[in-house]
């Protein structure tokens, strides 16, 4: 076992409520939601009891890394977020490793997180995010 | 909040050892595999802290559904699994909203479960696997 968790896993759609009926299936009633502006995004969050969340991922403008995720691929996951103690270490031991980096060092996420994303080639075409909290 | 959690994600890779060694940067030690002969895979098994899973999966037959996988879209995420209470139910639910399941009714899975996949068009392109421990 290893200390760090999934923090979530990021679905790329078209539009969150609409992708919000499946789940509200399944018995999820409220939908939280929030727009990114840096990332162009607005997210849907969907919380399961094991502390781990789906975000709906929907574009708010064209040229959103969503929009471009969408018309090459279709809806589908778009990345998979390991929360960790300390972002910039892990980001170190993967550079010594040769993995390959988006992120060279942390930036600031939502959720008043550091966060980095490491390359799909790197992770067997996952696009992996690490992600840590701040302190406040 | 829902009391559904997130089992496992499964991601298609063409060799588990080659894969785990991302892990094992981040500080991942040992690596347990398990053969699932029905669904011709061998699977290679990585804990996190909050009682999620990913699931290395590797092609043990030209056949298996993971080398059909790996062929059409190359290495990533295949599935992501939500364990539940009652799947039965949940696949009722499902049908009569209109969704597109692959089983109809749940199967026997790994780990001494019933499973059972939804389509991904009913799920904006992501396979859900719905999981429930067997009474033993």
């Amino acid at each position: 076992m290893n200390p760090k968790e999934i923090d979530h896993i990021g679905i790329a759609v078209n539009n969150i409520e609409k992708a919000f009926e499946f789940y509200k299936s399944l018995g999820w009633k409220d939908l939280k939601t929030e727009i990114v502006k840096s990332e162009k995004v607005r997210v849907g969050f969907i919380s399961f009891g094991n502390n781990v969340h789906i975000e709906l991922l929907e574009a708010t403008e064209p040229d959103s890394p969503i929009a471009k995720f969408i018309s090459k691929r279709g809806e589908g996951i778009h990345h998979i977020c390991i929360r960790t103690e300390d972002v910039k270490e892990d980001l170190q031991k993967l550079k010594s490793k040769g993995h390959r980096l988006v992120n060279e060092t942390p930036k600031e996420g939502a959720k008043n997180c550091w966060v980095a994303f490491v390359h799909p080639s790197s992770a067997n075409g996952v696009l992996i995010e690490l992600s840590q909290e701040r302190e406040s």
